[in-house]
Order: structure tokens, then sequence, then C-alpha cells
């Protein structure tokens, strides 16, 4: 498994919902910030000059799966804490832990994929795992 | 399984990301309205009316899993279909399809809970699935 | 000043704040989803085909100016209804008034330009208003 | 005119928009984090205390006025200066300036109220500013 990176996040109160707590899809997208900047500390370019120099637009996702143990509000200091668990030919697959302090408030996996879009079709499609951005992630 | 209920969604160009698909997140946030529009379509209350009346602040979710099979972007006209996959004693699972006509974008499960606030301590927690509710969604 | 066109938006809880309300940034949101409806309306392509076709890849924000003037919360039905104020040289002006039946909630206006991509440095830049979408629009 | 108080903001991927800059209304949405953290910074209690021992919910808008200069791209690194312009019997004005490094990218003011929920009523009412708040804004 690769070596952690910890992402901060502080909880705003537009974050939260009417019953106070953070509205669940922010967690989806704090998860999304963790993952680009687990690959921008490794080393990795962001994805407009990846798009640029070889045509990758991103690391859309395939799968999320996401248990939420323990609620957060605004106010609050996370950390999200990001690997890489897996690589399959294709796609690989990221595991997210969300902390505040010792607490794990939830956990997740994302399945993704490097994408290039097709110059014919306009359509996006999976590409192999690029072995330069691999080995930076190992 | 419960009947199906129909939630219809506009992409909108602010739902989508500098690779112009929708950004991942807004498929939880719709599945979260498709959540609501459902127990709405079957009679129940809005949460605000059952704090109120019951203690019940919403139905927060413990854990989503979603599969994305196929990109949107602004423009699409998409439907959700909703169900009622199981009732558990303290829990119940929703499925949602996302589809664009025919084609299946994407598709995730949700297990929720129905919360209350405890008075003493503010925390939410959750209590058994209430009869009336879950007549009316059967 | 131009036709008005009204643009239907239900308020949703993930849009309400800890104070129960539509926390307000999504107001702005909602008045972005109801310029391009309205040049939709008037049978202007989407941003990615003009950006294919003439290099136009939006009508991004110049300035805004929003008076909140009563909430809404989850369950509300709006609608909010756009016209083209003025047309300048590089700048167009909106009014949005936001509704629920005969309640006004919400009224503003954005002052937004048609911008290209600068083919040398990347930038973005303001061109003079389009004759043909002026026209359409009148 | 108040001492200012800094708000950093990183862009991430996900506020970015089709044309790959800040989809506008997160500027609003990172000045209301900016406001909020302003009164935290001079020792004011997050709103959920201040609703438990005072009734007051929140600051909400009923004016936003904002021009935007430049645009942001996600991995940006911004900063958020903001002061009181001027309090008003129950009202007051915030003045945010939207930096990155010395490039002012957005420039705004919001007139906000301290709200009250009526306990009779149910809605949201303005009341005189507090003056021991006012005092640690001074």
């Amino acid at each position: 498994m690769s070596k952690a990176h910890i992402h901060p996040v502080t909880v705003h109160f537009g974050d939260c919902d009417p019953a106070g707590i953070v509205f669940f899809p922010n967690f989806s997208r704090w998860m999304d910030q963790a993952s680009l900047a687990f690959f921008r500390a490794r080393g990795v370019p962001p994805w407009r000059e990846l798009e640029a120099t070889r045509g990758i637009v991103g690391t859309p996702l395939l799968e999320i799966r996401t248990r939420f143990l323990r609620p957060a509000t605004y106010g609050d200091e996370l950390q999200i804490v990001t690997t890489i668990e897996s690589w399959a030919d294709k796609t690989f697959k990221h595991r997210h832990r969300v902390l505040r302090g010792d607490e794990l408030l939830c956990e997740g996996t994302e399945v993704r994929a490097f994408v290039v879009r097709d110059p014919d079709t306009g359509r996006l499609r999976a590409i192999p795992i690029p072995e330069d951005i691999k080995a930076r992630c190992g």
C-alpha cells in the first residue's frame, strides 16, 4: 500500500444541512480534493497540464463506497488520510479515512481510471495506468 | 420491493467540472433529493414538520455505494428511479438508478436511518423505523 | 427590455443551511442556470457547441448585485424570471427576479461578457456581443 | 473600519466549471466562510452556541455586491481579506477582497443582520446589533 497523504479540511456553516450536520455529498467532494492532493504531493502535475502534454483530463470515478460513522459540524477540523490500496491494469483504488482527532467519522474507497478524450468522438476513455505516475505513487 | 418513484433532474453548467462532465458528488446530491421526494410522494411530511411533531430530523446516511457507468453533461435530462430495497429494524436501503432516456448512467444504494435528536446530549440517534411511515411506503 | 424567460427551481433539503433556509450562494447558482436557460430558449446552442464552432466558452460574470428579501426553504417551488436589461459593446446585464407564487424573495442583476480563449496565452477575453445572438434575444 | 481578518482558501478541481475557472457562486460561499471566520477570530461563539444561549441563529444576507476582475483555477491559493466597513442599527456591511498573491481577483460587499427565530411564528427577524459583539469587532 502507498504512503498515506493527509489532506486537512475545515467544515464550514454552508457545508451543513438543516439537521446541523455535514450534508453527506460534501464528504465525497473532500475525498475528491484529497485524491488530487495525493497525486500533487507526489509530483504529478495538475490535470490541465497533463491534458495539454498527454491528453489526460483527470481520474473520474467508476465506483465509490462510503460508510458514515459519526456526523461532523461546522467548526470541526478534519483530516483525510488517503492511500492507494491497489492498482489494476486500467483502474486503481483509493482508500480515504476522515478523522476528527482520533475519531474516525467516515471511511470510503474510490475506484478511478485515468482517462483521455478520444479525438474523433470527443468521448472519455480509460487508458492503462501511466507507469511513470504509478512509480511516483508506489 | 416498493413501487418506484421517478425524480427528474436537469444537469446544469455549474454541475460540471473542467472535464465538462458532472462532478460526481452531484449524483449523491440528486439521490438525496430523490430519497426525500420518494417519501413526500407517499404522503410523509417534510422533516421540519416531523421534527416539530415527532422529533424526527431526517434520514442521514450510514452507507452509500455508487457505480458510475457513463458521464453526463449540462443540458442532459435525467430520471432517478428510486425504490426501497429492504427494511431492517432501524435502517432501510434505497436503490437509485439514474437514467438518460434508456441509458443507465449511474446506480447506487443508500443505507439510511430515521434519527431524532437526544434532548439531553443534543446528539442524533437512530430510532426503530416508524411503522406508519413504513406502511405508506410498502 | 427583452421578453422574460421563466426558469423553475425546486428547493431541496441539501440547499438549506443549519438555520433551515436556503444557503444564499444557491440563489446565484440558480440565476446562472436561469441565464443559460434564457439563451437556450432563444435558440442559442450550448456553450460546448459554441466553443467548437466559434471559440465561445461561456458568459462569465463581471459583476453581480443581489438583494435578499425573504428566505426560502426546502419544498418551496420557485420561479426565476429572467430578462436582459441592457446591452453594451462587450457586456450585457441580466435581471433575475426569484418568486414564490406572488412573493418576491430575491432580486438581482448580473453583468456578463461573452468570452473566447486566446489561442496563444490560453486566457479568456471578452469579445463584442455577437450580433446574431443579440438578435435572437431582442 | 475594523481590523482585517485573512481567510485562506485553496481552489479545488470541483470548484471549477467546464471553462476551467471557478464557478462564481463559490466566491460567495468563500466570503460566507470568511465572515464567520472573522467573528470567530474575535471571540464570537459559533452560531449553534449563540442559538442555545441567546436565540441568534446566524447573520443571513440582505444584499451582496461582487465584482469579478480575474478568474481563478484549481491549485490557486487565495486569501480573503475581510473587514466590517460600517455598522447600522440592525445591519452591518462586510467588505471582502479576494487576492492571489498581490492580484485582486474579486471584491465584494455583504449587508447582513443578526437574526433570531420568533418563538410564535418560527420566522427569522433581525435584532439590533448586539453591543458586546460589536465591541469585540471594533
